[in-house]
């Protein structure tokens, strides 16, 4: 992969990755992390890393949102994927910003759709916690500090706002109706 | 620029745009789009599109985050750019998904910070709307319909959750602390 440059595409307005050899313009977004509080009687599942960053540390079924899903649908197939874990999503319960990264974490509070779970692939260990035995020295990420708690703070709370999809359009995928002439 | 093809590339599980020519790997990530209700003495303010889709059609002051802010910052300077309005944000409304496109939706319930707005060079006209008045039938997208929904339905309740960023690091710029050993 050549060496990317730094120029303001034709009618932008900042700094953009370009390929001096092709032209392809990286527009660098920011990402989407979608993640899970899940809980079952109290006690929290959490993550034992097995990947860099952090690995060893302990923290929530998160990752990267993927094109084509709702963040709905990515964060229960990163429960999965992390926890081996079928979720139940009760609301979401934290947007947060992570500026330093370019990343937008969307984390949701869930039960527990079916019984079990056991270390994914990116996982050591899965676990579940009661509020006082969490390893907070041992958490990896800020934010899923953040979320836990906020997690605990809501316990037992309704999770008012924000609203998600509609039902008539739950995954945002109807097509736009034809422009009526205005 | 060059036909991109689909390929997996090592160590991954699903298919990528990949550059033949150079190697490059043009991950497609969703993409995240900031905006606000905003809203004075129970007025709605809304924008004319001055820009395709749906050119002509109103909408709310919305667009694609950039890099390096978070998502109350992206809403305040989409605010800016498309109504020039200087607003203060109360808390998420709503995050909607859109499949289709490979778009989540942050949309934030707001006020004015200082009285005044005009139309940015987005937009052909800026009005504030009473509920009454809100031409449903030239709103631009479901999703700003949605929006303006569930402005109504929380209109003067609080929007309990979800949290933000706390105060002690509310850009998310904080850099990890060194791990300790485990
Ligand atoms: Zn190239
Ligand atoms: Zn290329």
């Amino acid at each position: 992969m050549p060496a990317f440059i730094r120029a303001i595409p034709d009618g932008d307005d900042r700094e953009r990755l370009t390929c001096p050899d092709c032209g392809f313009i990286a527009y660098e977004n920011p990402k989407i992390v979608v993640g899970s509080v899940v809980s079952a009687e109290g006690r929290i599942l959490l993550c034992r890393r097995a990947i860099e960053p952090r690995r060893g540390f302990w923290t929530l079924p998160a990752g990267f949102m993927e094109m084509g899903e709702t963040v709905e649908e990515g964060a229960r197939r990163e429960a999965w994927e992390e926890a081996q874990v079928r979720i139940a999503l009760e609301g979401v319960l934290a947007v947060y910003s992570i500026a330093r990264l370019g990343q937008v974490q969307v984390i949701f509070r869930a039960g527990f759709a079916e019984p079990g779970f056991a270390a994914g692939p990116e996982s050591l260990e899965v676990r579940l916690f009661g509020w006082e035995e969490i390893p907070w020295a041992e958490i990896a990420f800020p934010s899923a500090r953040w979320a836990l708690t906020r997690w605990q703070e809501m316990a037992g709370k309704p999770l008012a706002a924000p609203a998600t999809n509609p039902p008539e359009d739950a995954r945002g995928t109807r097509p736009l109706p034809q422009p009526a002439g205005l």
